[in-house]
C-alpha cells in the first residue's frame, strides 16, 4: 500500500479525495493537512463533512496537521493536493523540494513549461516531463497537475477528433456550484438565476486544452494549434458540468464519424479509469447533469446531441466536476505515477 | 380605444398578455378565447392564474369563448394570438380571412414568405409585407408574427452590429422554464439539472434571425447571409433567457465599438418600447436573469461581457422571455400596427 | 428465487422497484405491467427511465404486459403494486382473487379493516390480518399494504415512544417533489416556492399512523388513541421527506430518553432492513434531505433536533420517500411475507 | 421631509431600506453607514447591489460613513438600523444617547423591558414605552424595535384571534434564504435540500410573539400567557416565509370565525400599511411564497388553509421576509414614530 497525504483535506475537493481514497486498493490515507486554524484538531472536528456518504471512521479520528512538509512526515509516499491556488503556489514547491511526489488539482503552475498537465487516457506520455522538471529544478520529487474541471469535461471528446485536424473550437459551459467550493456561490446569487462569468475560467479552457492535446518530444510540449474560445456560466446545479461544443475541422467530419471516434476512444487499465471513457448518447437531450454525472462512478465523460451545423460539428458533453473533474482526476494521476514507477 | 381579443388566453403567454393589456392606454380587452373545454366559463374559472400580480377584476368575470371567428364577434379590432402552433396553423388563417388583424406569438408560419416577422425596433419596415400578403391571399385582415423568445433575445444585439458585416454567429442559450409554458417542464426534470436540447428551438434561432435582419424591397425579404449555429439548453430558472454569443464580422470590430453600437441602438416611440432598447453592462458577470430580466419593464434587452476571443467577438445577452420574448413582443407589434394604420 | 411481477412498472415508484428488485437475492423479476398503451412494448420503449442508475439490461428487453391477472400469468409468486390508487382499487382485488399475494404501495384500501397495513419493524404482527381477510373475502391470495411515504417517515420514531403513552402529535411535513411522481409537480409551481397543501395527505398521516400503532388481537386492529394533526407542504427538493414533530405524552419524557429509545429501537433481519432503523443525530441541524436520505441504502429513518418545548417534545425526522417511503417499503413487506410463509 | 440615516446600509436589509425609503413621501435619505472598510467609498462602490430594481441614482453617489453618531452628523432626524445584532448591541445605545430616534430591525434588546417591540397594526400603544425608556436611561432619543421576520409573519394572524383566548400555539416555519442575508446560506447547503434548524430563531418566535400580544399598562408589558412552540426550517426559496400554525383556544373557534377575524382585522392609515392587513385565501393551497409575497407591496400578510384538526385550528400564513418582515417593518415603525410626534 502506498501511503498518501492530502493537502487541503477539509475542502470540497479534499472531502471527495477522502471518499475516493479511503476504499482504494493501492492507497492508504496517512496524513491530512489543512490551514493553521484546523491543525491539531481531529478530522471530524476540522471538516464540515458534506459528501453524501458518511465520513469514514478510519479518517474521522485522524489528527489534521499543518500544510507543511515537516508536519506531514517522511513516511508518506505520495501527496494529493487540493489547495487554493495561491496557497498551492507557495507550498507545493516546498513539498517537491523535500522529495515528495505531488499529484495536484490546484490551478497554479498548470501551464508551466516543465510541469506535466495530464489526463491519463489522453496524454499519459506527457508524464515524462518530470525528467525535464527534475533536471531544471534539481528536484527529487515531482509535481504533476490535472486540468481544471471544465477543461477535463471537453478535452477527451476533442482528443477523439484530433485526426480530423481541429481548427477552431467554441465552447459554452453550464457549470455546477460545487466547482466553486462549499462557500463559493451563495444561494441568493444562484437560485432562479445564472451567472455568465467565472473569473479566469475561460482562459483555463482555452490554454489547458491546447497543452493537453499538444505534442511532446521528450523535451517540451508544443501547444496544439487549434483556436479555442470559451464562455463560462454558473447555473443552479449541484454537480456536473455540461458543455456545448462546436468544432471546425480541416478534414470533413460527419456526426457518425465523431460518435464512433468518441465511443471507441480507448480508456486505460488504471483502477479508476472508466470503460468506456466516453459514453455516447443517441438521445438528443442527453447527457444531463443529474442523470448522467455518475456514469463510470463519476469518472466517465458523456457526450450526445452530435450534429452538423452551418459552422461545423456541434455536440454536448458532461462530466462530474468534483470526481472526474477534480478529486478523481488527481487520484487517476496518482495511479499513473504508481504504474510508471514514479512512486 | 382599440378593442382587442386574445386567442389562447388561459396559457402562460395569454396570462402575460392580460397583465400587459389590461392597463394599456390604447387597448381594451374585449374577447378571450380558449379550448372548447373552457368555453362558457368565466375567465377566473377557466384560467389557473399564475402571474405574480392579481388577476384584474375586469377580466376575471369575462366569459371565455371558443377560438373561432364567429364566437369572438365583429366588434373586435385586433387579435393577439398565443395559441399552440398546431392550433395556430389551423385557426389563424380563418381569423384573417374573416377580416381580423392578428398579432401572433405562435410559431407557425413565421418563415412564410408573405408573413411579416417583426421586432419593431429592428425591422418595422417589414410590416409592409402585409400588402403582399393581402394581394396573394385575398385577405382583408393581416397576419403579423413576432419571433421566438430565444430569437428576440439576441437579434437586437446583432442588429446593432450589421454595419460590420456579420459572417458567422454561434449562440448557446440558457433558457428559463417558463418558455415551455406552465406544464412544459416538470420539477423532476430540471431541479439540480440542465437539459441540452429544446425541440425545434435551434432552428428557430438560425432561420428567424436571418429573416429579421434580411433586406426588404417591398416585395420579398432577402434572408441575411450570415451563418447562425445555435445550441439550446433548459436550466432551472423561472424567467429570463440568457445567451452566450460569438460573432465573426468581415470588418474589424472592437469590444468598445460593439458596446457603443449596442448602447446607442435606437428604440422607438411606441408605448411599450423601452429606452434604451439595449442596456449594456460594464460588469463582466452581468446580465443575470434574476437581476436584469425586468429592465425596461421586461421589454429591454441586456448585454455584457463583451470581449475579443480567438474566434471573434464574444458577449452575453438576456431578455425576459415571456414579456419581451412573447406577450410584450406581440403587444408591441400591435402598437406598430396601430401606428402604421393597419388597425 | 421467488418470481415477482410489478404492476405499474413504468412510473416513478415502479422504476425504483426495478432498481431494488433486480439485484435482490430472493426475488426475480418475471413480469412487468403498465397501462394498455404500453402493453406489447419492450420496457425500454415503454418507460422513460429516470432513476440515477442505468436501466438493468435484463429488464430493458422484457415485454410489458397489460395490468391484468391473465396477462401476468401463473408462474409469478408475488406481486408488487405501485398503481395509481384509482387503478389499484379496481385491479388489485382481481389479482388477489386469482390467488396472487400482493404487496402494494397504492393508497386504496389502506384503512380497510381486513387489510394489513405494515411497516415490518413496527407492526409485523398485523400481517396475520391476512387470515381474517381470507376468511371474510374467500381469497386464496393476500393483499398487504405499506403506508404513505409521509406516514412511514414519522411512525418509526413514534413507535419508539409509545411506552410513554402518546396523547397528541403535531406534524408539519416538508415533502420532496418525487412524492408526486415524475409529472406531479411542474417546475413553474415549485422553483423559488413552497406549496402548503397536498391533497388527502394530512388525513393519511392522521389515520394510517393510528392503525400502524394500534393493537391487534388476531381479529381486528384497534386504532391507537393518540390525536394526530398534520400539515403538509411541498418544497423544491427532489427526494427525502423532512418532518417536524411535536409529541405530548402522558408520562414525562426527556430528550435523552427519546434519543435513546429511537437509537435503540430494534430493526429486523430482513434483507432490506437497515441497522440501525433510526439514525439519531446530535447535531441540531440534521437530518437534512440531501445529506441523509441515503442512510441505510435509503431504508433508514433519521431523527435529530430532539428537545423540550413549552408543549411537549419536539424533533425532526426524515426518510427517503421513494425508497423507504414507497418502493423499498413494498419490497420489505414482500420479504416479510416470504419469511412468514405467505409466499 | 424627515432626514433619515441608515445604519448598515450595504447589507440585504439595508438595500431594501433604500429601495423603500428613496421614493418615500415623508423621508429623505441623508446618511448611509457601513463597516470601517466601506467608509469613505461611494455607496455604489461599497454595496454589491442585489435588489431587483436599479440602485437609485441619488443614493449611488452618496458617501458611506462609519457607523458612528459623529460621522452621521446632527442634521439627521431619524435612524433606521439593520446592523448585525452584535454590532447593534454596541452601537445603537450610543446613537440614542446622542439624541437620535432609532427604528431598528436588529435583534439585540428586543426583549428588554423598556424597549418597545412594535408592529404598528398590532400593538402601536406599546410605543409609549419610550417614556419609561427615557426615564430609566436618561436618554433624549429613543430605541424602537420591530420583531424578527418569522415573528412578524404569524403574529398578525394571532392578534386577530386573541378574543378566543389563545392557550397554545405550534408553528413550523419554511423560511427563505434571504432571511439569512446575502451570504448567509450557501448554494451547496440548500439546493435540493432543507435545513431543520435556524440558530436562535425558534426562541424569537416563542418570546417576541408573547411580548407583542402582551398587555401594556403604561409602565410595563405583561407577556401574553399563551405557550408558543416553534420549529424553524430553511428551504430553497428566495423571499417569503411560509408558516404552518396550530392554535388551541379556550373559547371554541370555527374556521369561518377565524377567517372573518383575520380578513376583518383593522389596518392603519400609515403610508406603508396595506389594506387589508391580512389577505385570507379560500384556496387550500395558498398562500405560496412566489405567488403571494408581494401582496400589498410586500407589506401584507396572507393566510389560508384554515381548518379544524384533532388538536385545534390549523392554518398557514406568509409574509415577505425582507419587506414586511424587516426593512418595511422598520419603515412602518418610523412612520408611526412620526405620526405620534416622536420625530
Amino acid at each position: 500500500m502506498v501511503r498518501v497525504g492530502i493537502l487541503g483535506a477539509t475542502g470540497a475537493v479534499g472531502q471527495r479525495l477522502i471518499q475516493l481514497l479511503e476504499p482504494h486498493d493501492d492507497f492508504e490515507i496517512a496524513a491530512l493537512t489543512a490551514s493553521e486554524s484546523s491543525a491539531g484538531k481531529s478530522y471530524r472536528e476540522a471538516a464540515k463533512w458534506r459528501v453524501d456518504s458518511p465520513i469514514p471512521e478510519s479518517v474521522a479520528g485522524m489528527d489534521v496537521v499543518a500544510t507543511d512538509p515537516d508536519a506531514v512526515g517522511s513516511d508518506v509516499d505520495l501527496i494529493f493536493s487540493s489547495l487554493p491556488s495561491s496557497v498551492g503556489e507557495a507550498v507545493e514547491p516546498a513539498f517537491v523540494e523535500a522529495g515528495y511526489v505531488v499529484s495536484s488539482n490546484s490551478s497554479n503552475s498548470r501551464m508551466a513549461a516543465d510541469v506535466p498537465l495530464v489526463i491519463p487516457e489522453v496524454n499519459a506520455d506527457h508524464l515524462d516531463l518530470i525528467e525535464v522538471q527534475r533536471d531544471e529544478r534539481g528536484w527529487d520529487g515531482a509535481l504533476v497537475k490535472n486540468p481544471n474541471c471544465s477543461t477535463i469535461t471537453f478535452v477527451p471528446t476533442l482528443a477523439a477528433l484530433v485526426d480530423w485536424d481541429i481548427e477552431t473550437v467554441h465552447v459554452a459551459t453550464l457549470q455546477a456550484v460545487s466547482g466553486a467550493g462549499y462557500d463559493g456561490v451563495t444561494s441568493m446569487e444562484i437560485i432562479d438565476n445564472a451567472i455568465p462569468h467565472i473569473g479566469g475560467e475561460a482562459e483555463k479552457l482555452e490554454t489547458e486544452s491546447r497543452k493537453l492535446l499538444g505534442g511532446f518530444d521528450g523535451a517540451e510540449v508544443d501547444l496544439n494549434s487549434m483556436a479555442v474560445s470559451a464562455s463560462c456560466n454558473r447555473i443552479p446545479t449541484l454537480d456536473g458540468h455540461l458543455e456545448n461544443v462546436w468544432v471546425e475541422t480541416a478534414e470533413e467530419l460527419t456526426p457518425e464519424e465523431a460518435a464512433d471516434a468518441m465511443a471507441g476512444y480507448p480508456s486505460l487499465d488504471l483502477p479508476s479509469s472508466p470503460d468506456p471513457l466516453i459514453h455516447v448518447f443517441d438521445e438528443p437531450d442527453r447527457p444531463q447533469p443529474r442523470l448522467d454525472r455518475t456514469l463510470g462512478n463519476g469518472m466517465a465523460v458523456a457526450a450526445g446531441g452530435i450534429e452538423t451545423t452551418p459552422s461545423g460539428l456541434q455536440y454536448n458533453c458532461l462530466s462530474h466536476n468534483t470526481i472526474r473533474g477534480a478529486a478523481g482526476a488527481s487520484v487517476l494521476n496518482g495511479e499513473l505515477l504508481l504504474e510508471r514507477g514514479y512512486v
